[in-house]
């Protein structure tokens, strides 16, 4: 997985302990490629003529989609091997990719045991332009052009990456290309390396795929108009509601409206709006009320000058790091669970009821032996994510 | 202040020490209006004689509204005196009042100070007939014929709503009545006194007079388009947002929408389907998240199975009742101010950081000497707002 610094935690939440090639600082995809390509070779040791499939994280997909990619690895015999999708209809959202239609080159690899009509019954095209969100008339005339959607999603060899990477920034390895990172360009992978290639193939995949990169598609994928607590009256028409808080939400007399309501904030939005939503969130400047940690999660429940009260959700088997405050005091209630805490060296069992208190400036943590919910109320002048001092046990 | 067993506390918190004549089970306003008047006679003592003015709570108004109140009282020479509102547009929300226009009867109270003419240049008419809720064109008719809204406000005599009350049940007094008000019709005052009235006056009042009954008459009373945290992007058209919560909305695309957000949930609704959303809202059974009450508020801030974690705020110079718990203990962690516990007749004082543990079974109580913030853990097999049981100290 490659992502950034501030995703790691929450990625180990949801996957467990996976391979995470981490971005020290944001640049585009071609940096990120690249980063990834090098901790294949050098963390991983993969040979230099291994493929890496790289995967955009958010469409909405089945089995079919994760078959076709090992397709795409043993079929590509170009630079590059694009993911075309079939169009269902002239969207104007996506990129389409037009291939050279009078010359079907077959599944060109080198394993015979992957012959063409293994490859899901598609054929191999060559490509010959790319062509970005066009309008509804011209999607249609490049889907009778034989047109696919660009998925994002491609093969390529690590040593093909790598050496574009070296032809940007010269570094000996992984650690040092880590190292440099910010000394690659802003430029994303489609734009430094795509664009430049002659020599490019497409695989056709006709299955489920669903881009969900913005509020109005997700809700294509929904099998329901609610997820979560709430009704729509009669007179609501294809409006969709994604529900992650306790209180319930009453839609009336809507119409092509998506709303969303998480501890974060509460979306309200004509569903063709939603994909411009950035540059509006960015205005508010909110301090994150929920995380998902590597040990489980927290979620702010109450916030007042002097203080901060929290719900904390432990995994059982993991622990906290260990780690004191200089500048605030706080009490831990444990609503349910069984485990220990550890408070300047001192270990306690603990378990429904208990309340333990810790003065700022005590070493302390938790363990969770079942699951733990605990409530942590912070008090003090300062309360910052910044005032905390992690310890070795 | 006439009002249900429920809202007395919330009417103490925002009013302080007032009279409140409580009704002991839902009637409709008949009974309450009689009950009321009962109250004035035998709690307070005044005379039959008396004018009593019956309002509405929910419009919005400046302090001409009272002055024409003073003056309905003064001028009130008929059974019923109503109080019309000057219509600003033909509206089909409202009941419209007639005047018998050839007959125009001037202001005949006894009070010779208060002539014609000091009666904000308002002028009495007897009353012809009501109508409804009208059709844009029939409104726009009786406008013509000098129709007002009925504004359900109007004065009386407290001996004759006690006259109607008698014909309806035997009863000796306020306490006699309080005691059997079960036995009272469901009827509402209209339908049981007005409609059958013939001496029947009305005052115009052509100041400002807004009804806030639902959402969206409540949007035009509104200075901003926003109250509390919200954004709203430049499609947005008529939209209005009124956020109670900590966490920032959004809204995009919309047109003619209200938002509202609160503790206790959110709606979002086209700003005429608005005044329909009772039905809708019975259907969620939600407990009660936020409340008022003399002592202060609290607000439900976390809930699980077997625990209740909320946020209590206690008005300097307030306390809670004496009380215990028989199925939960409680656990206090004091977020700012000053004040006192009092557990099994043991006062301690309290201050910001204090954490207090109450076992089940014993009595507690919190006494505000500043303002008190405390989360309050409640943590139980079964947490219910019926284990209760209160003490004197």
């Amino acid at each position: 997985v490659a992502t950034s610094k501030s995703q790691v935690s929450i990625v180990k939440h949801q996957l467990g302990d996976v391979d995470i090639s981490v971005e020290p600082c944001r640049r585009d995809t071609f940096p990120a490629i690249a980063l990834s390509a090098a901790y294949l070779k050098d963390v991983k040791h993969m040979s230099e003529d291994e493929k890496m499939i790289v995967c955009p994280i958010d469409p909405y997909v089945d089995s079919d989609y994760f078959r076709a990619l090992a397709d795409l690895d043993a079929c590509s015999s170009s630079a590059i091997t694009l993911l075309g999708i079939k169009p269902t209809y002239p969207s104007e959202k996506y990129g389409y990719i037009l291939p050279e239609t009078d010359e079907n080159i077959g599944c060109g690899n080198k394993n015979d045991s992957v012959a063409p009509q293994t490859v899901s019954g598609q054929t191999l095209w060559k490509v010959k332009s790319f062509k970005e969100k066009p309008s509804e008339a011209l999607a249609q005339e490049y889907i009778r052009q034989g047109a696919l959607w660009n998925s994002g999603v491609f093969a390529v060899s690590i040593g093909y990456v790598l050496e574009k990477a070296h032809q940007t920034l010269d570094f000996s390895d992984y650690y040092d290309l880590y190292e440099h990172y910010h000394e690659m360009p802003k430029i994303s992978f489609d734009y430094a390396v795509v664009e430049k290639e002659p020599d490019i193939q497409m695989l056709t995949f006709d299955g489920m795929w669903k881009d969900l990169g913005t509020w109005n598609t997700l809700t294509e994928a929904m099998t329901s108009e609610v997820k979560g607590k709430a009704i729509l009256d009669e007179t609501c028409e294809n409006v969709h509601v994604i529900n992650e808080t306790d209180r319930p939400i009453l839609c009336m007399g809507l119409k092509d409206v998506i709303v969303s309501a998480s501890a974060e904030g509460i979306l309200v939005s004509e569903k063709g709006r939603s994909s411009h939503m950035k540059p509006y969130v960015e205005r508010f400047h909110e301090p994150l009320r929920y995380a998902e940690k590597s040990w489980g999660s927290y979620r702010v429940i109450d916030e007042t000058k002097n203080s901060l009260t929290i719900k904390i959700t432990l995994k059982a088997g993991h622990g906290m790091n260990y780690h004191s405050h200089e500048y605030r005091n706080e009490t831990w209630t444990v609503l349910s669970g069984n485990g220990r805490s550890i408070v300047d060296d001192m270990e306690q069992p603990i378990r429904t009821g208990d309340v333990i208190t810790i003065q700022a400036g005590c070493r302390h943590k938790l363990v969770a032996d079942t699951e733990l919910h605990v409530i942590e109320v912070q008090l003090g002048e300062e309360i910052s994510v910044h005032d905390k001092r992690k310890y070795d046990e």
